[in-house]
């Protein structure tokens, strides 16, 4: 396993790994509020369901964290996920369309929990959203978009419009200079390739509940 | 990799597989509707970003569904899938938790093209959420919760209530009889072994992102 680190450094990151570097992180906030210092390899998995030997593949990917025989130093490892994550800065996001899902999403508590910074809201229509959404996070009217986004260094979009105003929506935010979109619409949308995007689909975690129910 | 079919349906197969069969599955829908009669293994794949191998290891959990050098039948493959997601019968579902969140579950149009039916929603001020959905699933004082699943075949029940009254709505729909929860409320909640739990947690998409506007 260790002499493969130079080389994974070099590779593309899988998604996959990406994405569990964050269940990592969150389970070492857990364990840093419990006083806990340090963690096998073994014992991270477990909280995760997964077994030792994914956690440490999935951690050299990005370097040499643990001791070997003694596991990891939680706080060390911890501040190391955050940095590799982008997190140790803030990160800057913008929510396009306040309905329902949208004013879900922009007092979201797991958002702020997790160290993103909610800018500001853009809806057709501010007003009843501001009324329904009781969050301090302003609410402009979508035709302000450009001139807010302007000169401000916006990390990510999320949109929450209409499916039928999202590739129109997209575009608009691309051209603004967004780098990075969640799109909580289902329906795909077509950007320039050096553009993150990615679809949360609500759905799909009832799909595998409903395997086990069959 | 063909002789290993019989071992692996005797193995529990991992959540990850089952999540990759929704994916799959959505995959085909949009084939057939298409009318493209096979696809193969890596062109599958390449539609969702995984290479052939790993295509061919997640359906052979199933069984052998593929003719080699060929490929898939895309409605025989389709239909299946579905069987094995439980989704060639109604999956019924019901919503706790009409607020912000809930409204736009209740009507989220990704659940019902998916082929799951919303029976009803419960809600403390029923009559507050109804005017706000403006969805046909009827939305009952969450008081009636018992009475109303009682005699009716509930097979997951979506959660969307304040994080303080999570473990308690979640131990009376489990003490109702539901085996299933989704949960969208970012609170762990405590419930018999039994019964499947998956969290939905919309802040880690956002997190993924993040790394790559680091």
């Amino acid at each position: 396993m260790p002499p493969t680190d130079g080389e994974a450094e070099r590779k593309i990151i899988p998604q996959a790994v990406i994405k569990r570097l964050s269940l990592y992180s969150r389970i070492l906030q857990d364990l840093e509020l419990e006083n806990v210092e340090k963690i096998s390899s073994a014992d991270l998995g477990r909280r995760l369901g997964f077994n030792s030997a994914q956690v440490r593949k999935d951690l050299a990917c990005f370097g040499q964290f643990g001791v070997p025989g003694f596991g990891y130093y939680v706080s060390d490892l911890r501040k190391n996920l955050r940095s590799i994550l982008g997190k140790d800065r803030t990160v800057r996001v913008i929510l396009i369309g306040v309905g329902n899902l949208g004013s879900a999403l922009i007092s979201y508590h797991g958002f702020t929990k997790q160290g993103f910074k909610m800018m500001w809201g853009f809806e057709a229509q501010p007003e009843a959203a501001t009324q329904r959404v009781r969050s301090e996070v302003p609410i402009y009217h979508v035709d302000e978009l450009e001139s807010k986004i302007q000169g401000e260094s916006v990390d990510i979009a999320v949109l929450a419009v209409p499916a039928t105003e999202i590739q129109s929506i997209a575009e608009r935010v691309v051209a603004a200079g967004v780098k990075a979109i969640l799109n909580f619409v289902p329906a795909r949308i077509e950007v320039p390739e050096e553009v993150q995007v990615r679809y949360v689909d609500l759905a799909l975690e009832l799909e595998s509940l409903s395997y086990y129910v069959r």
